[in-house]
């Protein structure tokens, strides 16, 4: 993606492939913020607080982290305990996004073929390498297949601006680059297709200040709202699509996404306005017939309470309630498959009853 | 309603009749501060910047606005068309709250009786106190009737905590006591019946806040939620009722309230959750057919960039987004009868079609 002009991905492994790089997301749109991380143990903490976010990019922060421990293993001398306890506290450190497990998974498929620590960091590495490119194309084609619908849209519009609501970021900071909800966007952008972006702030976190800055660095038109306001814009008119990202997608199609998609996919329904779910397809979870099991992250309460913003030039956090009164802070809902219009997949726009034939390549 | 333990309304003529004084419910909750108002002016400004806000409330201040012109008028020996300038920025103060157009049509019914600019002040006054005690009679009967439901749910409930959501404050604070959605509360909470409100933060102002603050002052247990989360809570079956207020009810029960109500009345709807709407009958326009027509006010973009907050205990404002980003600030928007259970009125409980039968005694 471009920031300030310059070609950016949200994690990289440093040049002397001593440590990897992310963009620390807590600073922006404030701060563009690039750390260092040397340790798993530093990856675990960056996943958990956030410094990383969305599904796509946790599952590659992961598999990076992985190979920070193994670099450690054999730097260090130590027991496979220790990566085991790695994969276990990476594996805890968010529970929703199914696509932490998934690289996880990969991961140890592959060490499990090592025979000495020098082999299992340069696999480690390979892997977490290729979840990091094969993410970048998954999310092109999502791009690829989303803009045959915008096109549509556009088309209906008569060259009226296509609206795009979004919630949450499932932007290419969510990702590795491109994003999954965004894809479309930026390739539709690419073509020319005039159109203008709603984006949803999304409480507790505010991830759609994450979005508003991409898409102003991408030079999209965009309008923050509140959570509360996609209902009314979509009652006069004035959302032609809907489209998230995932969390976890169960086979049937419920969707784990950003706390408050449901209530978006409630009222895209009630005004028969198209809602899309855009994801790659390792966010789809093979284990759950269903949403009713989707396990759903339950964060600090002081998110809700407390909010960051800034005051000249300096970050501030300031408490938002009267101490004595206590939030309980969900991060997650399931939307069921029956408000989904379709997914928007690296191997097409498919609706629910065929994502459990979809294999990833 | 108590405040630190002391019995208080929101409005109040002071004893020497010069001025009048509000809670200034932009500190709440952080700080309590009861603001003298002394003239017209600074009565539509404390409308338009919601030192007082609620529908109930707003149509109180609007009459006390027009007793404090008639008191400046007598005194300074201003025209007629003082008084009619004061009615006319009373009206445009804000745009959605019928009670507003309510009490001053009240006024000047009175008013044009009255033959001297003595007599118009001493008339003024009386409308503005029967306004405001006419509102504490109809919050209280409001109380009484939504009680009834509260209890019903409670029964069903064999003695689990009846669960309430509420959206925004439709509380004693949006009125001059007891609130509108709250009396029912206050009141079952009188007859110890077990509760707990989810109290959501309506962003962007965040009257959840005061609701908050209220419902601690009075005793009652509640939780605050971000605005994304009912629609989770619904799901997992941890609500058992829906009460929020409203700012202009059309004569089918279409109703405009603060900006997010749909979303919650989709939700309730989708999982079978009976929604109530508590309103004294001024909140019913009886010019409108459905809310098609229903004015909904845009307000400043800021109060959704911005945000207010304490930090060491001093008050501060905070921006949220990235500079170069804009918002659209709706402050309500309209849910459709066909999502309404039923109205909770000074009346009875009674249905979208029983709404036009309801007269004002």
């Amino acid at each position: 993606m471009l920031i300030q002009g310059r070609q950016y991905r949200t994690i990289w492994l440093a040049p002397d492939k001593k440590h990897v790089r992310v963009i620390d997301q807590r600073f922006l749109p404030f701060k563009f913020v690039v750390e260092k991380i040397r340790t798993v143990e530093q990856m675990v903490r960056a996943i958990k607080e956030m410094h990383v976010r969305g599904a796509p990019l946790i599952g590659a922060a992961a598999a990076y982290g992985i190979y920070l421990a193994c670099a450690q293993a054999e730097k260090k001398r130590r027991s496979d305990e220790f990566i085991e306890q790695s994969f276990a506290s990476l594996a805890a450190s968010r529970p929703t996004a199914v696509n932490l497990m998934w690289a996880l998974d990969r991961q140890r498929a592959q060490l499990q073929k090592a025979d000495n620590p020098m082999d299992k960091k340069k696999r480690a590495l390979q892997v977490a390498e290729r979840i990091a490119e094969d993410d970048v194309e998954r999310c092109r084609a999502i791009g690829h297949y989303g803009l045959t619908i915008i096109k549509r849209i556009s088309a209906q519009n008569k060259g009226r601006p296509v609206q795009i609501l979004t919630h949450c970021n499932a932007g290419a900071l969510g990702c590795i680059d491109f994003g999954t909800a965004t894809a479309p966007i930026y390739q539709a952008r690419k073509q020319g297709i005039a159109l203008h972006v709603w984006v949803d702030e999304t409480r507790p976190r505010n991830q759609g200040r994450l979005t508003a800055w991409e898409l102003r660095e991408q030079g999209i038109a965009h309008t923050l709202v509140c959570d509360n306001a996609g209902g009314l814009l979509m009652r006069q008119g004035m959302v032609d699509m809907v489209i998230v990202g995932a969390d976890r997608v169960a086979v049937n199609g419920d969707t784990a996404n950003k706390i408050g998609t449901y209530l978006k996919a409630l009222a895209a329904y009630d005004n028969k306005i198209p809602f899309y779910v855009a994801l790659p397809i390792p966010t789809i979870d093979r284990n759950l017939a269903n949403g009713r099991d989707i396990p759903l992250e339950k964060r600090d309460p002081e998110e809700v309470l407390y909010i960051n913003g800034i005051k000249r030039g300096k970050m501030e956090r300031v408490q938002l309630f009267g101490t004595g009164s206590t939030a309980l802070n969900h991060a997650f809902d399931v939307t069921p498959a029956r408000l989904i219009t379709a997914f928007i997949t690296e191997r097409g726009v498919v609706k629910s009853n065929k994502l459990d034939a979809l294999k990833i390549e």
